[in-house]
């Protein structure tokens, strides 16, 4: 069976992994900016929240380009990486490390986005569907973007402190 | 309790995860290799696991100019990935798009340890740690380097199917 499969499969199955991720990423984020202590770091989450809503809303025009229904797969990934978040949050409560493990917490969410939708993207342009490559070119920059300025946050911060 | 952490509690927690997380990556390297259907990615596999092997012995370094046994922490984030990469393993085998699945397996292993280590960087700098700063750079350097790899073995392999 294993032998027959093709890329369009490893390309579905993997727009199934970031469809469920993301919508894991829904949940998450309105608790991280709650806990956020500066006020850039909440707004940057609550931002980020606004922009996963519209990256979900891509995948779904994935989904249709391809011909399926939009259905998630769970990704193991994600979970971990967003239970470590939480085990951060609690263990570094009201500490002055908090927002420094919310950042970390969040790049490596953004960086398990930047190599999904990486290979997603190669992938649309050798499956030669580029609507897809377009739209999945599009997430993937912001979340570039996104991881950029979670370091501008934390460096600007770390600067403070150290002044 | 909580509020009592600090910088240094993080950085000692995030060096222990990704110690953790390393030595499960040498576990993961060879089964990628041996199943890797191109020669070029069965070799890169196979460097990035010797290459890996140094990275510890970084971490160990970094773990004694803090004064600390090298010691794990059960690094959910990096066990969910490795388990998606054995299933894209098992469920791909024998089949055309295997290595682009094992690319994009070791690519979310790779972006996992580039946000680690990018914010362990970071936090030692903040901590005027310089020494400990220099060898999660050169580690940093290393993982952003095997990355770019990945995506030109995969580019490559794309653009050979395509003519």
């Amino acid at each position: 069976m294993a032998g027959n499969k093709k890329l369009e499969d490893l390309f579905e199955d993997t727009l199934r992994d970031v469809y469920y991720a993301e919508r894991q990423i829904t949940k998450a984020l309105p608790k991280m900016a709650k806990a956020a202590q500066s006020d850039e770091l909440r707004k940057g989450f609550e931002q980020h929240l606004e922009q996963t809503e519209g990256q979900i809303e891509r995948l779904e025009q994935v989904f249709e380009l391809i011909g399926k229904k939009p259905r998630g797969k769970t990704c193991d990934g994600i979970l971990g990486i967003v239970d470590e978040g939480k085990t951060i949050m609690d263990e570094f409560k009201d500490s002055d490390a908090l927002d420094a493990g919310l950042i970390s917490a969040a790049q490596a969410v953004e960086h398990y986005e930047i190599a999904r939708y990486g290979a997603l993207k190669t992938w649309a342009q050798e499956l030669g569907m580029n609507d897809a490559a377009k739209l999945l070119d599009a997430t993937l920059s912001e979340e570039i973007a996104t991881d950029q300025k979670l370091t501008q946050i934390a460096e600007a911060s770390a600067n403070l402190k150290a002044a």
